[in-house]
């Protein structure tokens, strides 16, 4: 058996904390011993145990001597739990093999260094795009200080998100739509606009019973609810209000009486700088990738994913796209003012397709 | 080995002829005696002889006791050239498996009737769906009087054939640009209307010099080029006037003279019957199935695609679709000023989809 094969199970387990783990990393950790796996691991929940340590208890004292396959370089700092390189290095494994290094400043390759340094053989790099692609919120949030963004929309064959009459429900059918729920149930937060808002009541919440039974025994995790609400316009009658997971509205003013009543409701209400064409977003990324935002999925109408896009703050698009025809007086995906010329489009990359019920969908990264 | 891979292999056979056998049927035939393939042939062009024919002259005397697998019916009049049928008999065939049976009224299953009478074994209906899909436009227009219509388009993600400015080449990269020459080499004739003539200035040939190698060997035939234009706005000066190849122009009033001028010019004029909304499409439908024209395929604006879609005439759609997001602001695919509610969108069944380069290429059906 090749290391390969062992990372690839590592990843694996890796995937099962997909739904769980937030604001921490999915990390999977396999040990082998003479070509025997002895102990498999991954991170559950923040507070919990990371994956090399539930590895390491059911591996026992077979650990003494295997070969530790990580998904991401083990920690050397006090967190939440003591550092995982500690326990490596008690328990006698002789070699580790990490996907990745940790972008966490606090390890950034010195947990690899400090495990050399005692004298075990350290690799680094083994499927790493893989690992990743697993991790793609927690590594651009302490990185770049901004969360990954995936946009979520859904259209017709003919890129029309509603009618022009602001008739949206439904285009595509159910099972693409239970299967946007387990993208929002893998993210930190879902965010749209308060015209989003007012115009379809959404609830914007993980709808668990519609989910596959691969994520029934997920817990009942409900990612923030964020509203961009620049004037408070938002009805406390809003269906998402009554449903459970925490709410932030993000106005340009947080001292107006609104404000006060939200606050009364149980509402977070914040204020970032605002211009003429509405909130910072950039400044509210760093706001959230404050607050340990990791994946933000925005849902939202065409002038505010205009908005993100040509500010460069989309990273993945997440499009369903249901086979019928909407003729183009119907609302389209995107407001981009600025595009003039053919030379100006925003290009991206086509990354998955896939057939969805009836529905494709459609995975592409934004250039 | 099973009848069905005689059959496959007398489809693969028919497919030799996409490119050259029109206003004819694609058809191949393999002849079997005692397990072996005694002979082959496919039909390559109007005038030559058929499939079944081809094979019997490879086969020689080894024909008699065998087995005939063909993908379309054989003929039993003296069309072209005589029929199939009595050669099939003369050479001893003992069994004929048919794919599917000629719509052509002048066979429609008295060919296979007349080889059962004379004492042969008849079968019909083996890979009787691949059989149809290689000649669906030979199929509809005997069944039903009309050309099988393919609608292609060129679109960016979110639904943009052109910028608000017109500007709309090249949305797609050159790989999806050769691919569209293949779907208009095996058409009969390519539509578009004066709009699009008078904004981009098409070819709507045949670009044989961009083909894969399997086309450069095809013939040289140019599908006819079809303009509506109703009021004969055409400018002589047209770059289609140029280049090889057959143009029939439809209007509403060939008298004018202007059509006298095109005339001249070696081009056809027609008149058919107009409303208001434009040139009566299903009546051009019927003039076009007179003229042996089974797949037209159309490449247009969003008006005139718009009408066909509307009036039920578009059978296939060949989307080509760009990793580009171009903004609300450009141009649809079509124009159907009478959608008001989702419950009237038109639905399609997506049949395929695939990368073609960067881009990606769709089929479906309008159901």
């Amino acid at each position: 058996m090749n290391d390969s094969v062992y990372m690839a199970r590592a990843l694996k387990l890796a995937r099962q904390g997909l739904y769980t783990t937030d604001p921490n990393p999915r990390v999977g950790c396999v040990l082998v011993r003479s070509g025997q796996c002895v102990g498999e691991g991954w991170h559950q929940q923040t507070g919990n145990a990371h994956a090399e340590i539930n590895a390491l208890h059911q591996a026992g004292a077979q650990a003494q001597g295997a070969t530790c396959y990580v998904t991401l370089e083990p920690c050397c700092h006090q967190g939440r739990t003591p550092p995982c390189t500690e326990a490596l290095l008690k328990a006698g494994v002789k070699r580790v093999v990490a996907a990745m290094e940790d972008p966490n400043p606090k390890v950034a390759g010195q947990g690899l260094a400090q495990l050399k340094a005692a004298g075990i053989q350290v690799e680094c790099g083994l499927l790493q795009e893989e690992a990743q692609a697993l991790n793609r919120g927690f590594i651009q949030r302490l990185l770049q200080g901004r969360p990954w963004v995936r946009c979520k929309l859904a259209m017709s064959l003919d890129g029309a998100t509603a009618l022009a009459s602001g008739e949206s429900q439904w285009i595509t059918s159910p099972p693409a739509r239970r299967d946007v729920q387990r993208w929002r149930a893998q993210s930190s937060a879902i965010l749209t606009g308060i015209g989003t808002v007012l115009r379809d009541n959404p609830a914007l919440n993980v709808r668990y019973e519609e989910l596959p039974n691969e994520l029934l025994s997920a817990p009942d995790r409900q990612p923030l609810r964020i509203i961009l609400d620049r004037k408070l316009a938002i009805p406390e009658s809003a269906r998402l209000f009554s449903l459970p997971g925490k709410i932030l509205i993000v106005c340009a003013d947080s001292s107006l009486v609104k404000a006060e009543r939200l606050r009364r409701m149980g509402v977070e209400v914040i204020a970032i700088p605002a211009t003429q064409q509405g909130l910072d977003l950039k400044a509210l990324m760093g706001v959230l990738a404050h607050r340990e935002i990791n994946e933000l999925q925005i849902e939202c109408g065409a002038r505010l994913a205009g908005s993100f896009l040509q500010a460069g703050l989309i990273d993945e698009l997440l499009l369903y796209i249901a086979p019928k025809i909407m003729g183009d007086a119907a609302l389209g995906l995107f407001r981009l003012p600025g595009i003039q010329t053919m030379d100006n489009c925003i290009e991206v990359e086509i990354k998955e397709i896939r057939a969805v019920g009836r529905d494709l969908r459609l995975l592409a990264k934004v250039k």
